[in-house]
C-alpha cells in the first residue's frame, strides 16, 4: 500500500542519502513529500551533485498528514534543528510511534528532540558520543532498526541496507 | 607576553568566526598555527568568503608546543571530531587547564573529547542540547567564561564579547 512519506532537508544534505532511498520509496509506490521552511526553494546537496525543489513549506504540513518521516543526513539535519518547528515535527513522529528512518546526521534531530533515551541507535561517526549522551544505546552497524519503528544508518556506504530495512518497516 | 595559539580548522568553518579572532590575536602580537589533517591544504569557509592555508598537519605537531586552543565554528569542528586525532588534540588542552577558545559549533569537538562535565558553556542553537546531554551548565549568552580556562560564545554576532574575554584569558 502507497505510503505518505515526509522528508525534512536543507542545504548541504549528503547528495547520496537523499536520492537512493527517495528513488527507491517512488519505485515502490509511497509517495514523498520535501519539506523544509519555504515552498517552491531550491537546496542543494553538499557535494553538489543535486538540487531539489522543496515541496512544502513546514508551516503548511501537520505530521498527521504523513505516515512515515525520512531524515537524509549531511548537514541539512543540525540547520533544521535550530528551528524549533522542525524539532516538533520529528518529536510528533516518535511520539506516535509511526516510523521514522534517519541516517547519518539526521539523528542529530531526534537528539535535539529529546526522543532517543532508551533506543537503539546508529548515526554518522561524529554524533556517536551526542548519541550516547541523549541515553541511546549505540550500535557501530550499518543499519540499526529499533522496535519495528526507527531505522538508522551511519553513513553512504550503509545506504543499501538502510534503505532494505526502511522498506520493510514501511510496509 | 606573546602566546603560542593552535587553531583546528578544516572545510567549511564559518568565515567570520575565524578571520576576526585571529586578526585580533595576531594585532596583541600572538603567533598562529592552523592545524588539520594536511599541511600546505587550502581549506574553505561556508560563506566562501576565505581561504586559509594549513600550516601543519596534526600529525606533526603536540599539544605541548602550544599555550592556547581556539576553535572556530561552522561544520569544521564536526568534521574534525570524526578524526580521533583532534579529539585527543583538543582534550590535552582540557586536561592541562590551558585556555581554549571554542565559538559556534566549536564545542563539538570539546563534547567528543568528554571533557564538558560540570563545566559552564554556550554554544551555536543546535547543539544546545548536546551540550546539556553532555553534563555541560548551558548558558545563552554571548560569551560565557567558565574557570578563567574555557571560553566559549555562540554565534558571528557574539564575536566581539568572545575576542574580548578570549583575549582576557590569553592574557
Amino acid at each position: 500500500m502507497s505510503k505518505k512519506i515526509a522528508v525534512l532537508l536543507t542545504n548541504d544534505f549528503e547528495d547520496s542519502e537523499y536520492v537512493e532511498p527517495v528513488q527507491a520509496f517512488k519505485e515502490k509506490g509511497h509517495e514523498v513529500t520535501i519539506i523544509e521552511m519555504e515552498k517552491g526553494k531550491n537546496v542543494k546537496g553538499k557535494q553538489e551533485k543535486i538540487e531539489v525543489v522543496i515541496d512544502e513549506s513546514i508551516d503548511d504540513v501537520s505530521h498527521g498528514e504523513f505516515d512515515v518521516l525520512f531524515i537524509p543526513g549531511g548537514f541539512s539535519p543540525d540547520i533544521l534543528r535550530a528551528d524549533e518547528r522542525f524539532v516538533r515535527f520529528a518529536k510528533a513522529f516518535m511520539e506516535a510511534k509511526k516510523p521514522v528512518l534517519a541516517i547519518c546526521h539526521g539523528p542529530q534531530l531526534l537528539i535535539t528532540a529529546k526522543t532517543l533515551e532508551g533506543r537503539d541507535v546508529t548515526g554518522y561517526k561524529s554524533i556517536h558520543v551526542d548519541l550516547e549522551n541523549a541515553g541511546a544505546n549505540l550500535h557501530d552497524k550499518e543499519v540499526v532498526v529499533c522496535q519495528n519503528q526507527l531505522v538508522t544508518s551511519r553513513q553512504p556506504e550503509d545506504i543499501q541496507a538502510f534503505v532494505q530495512e526502511s522498506l520493510r518497516i514501511i510496509g
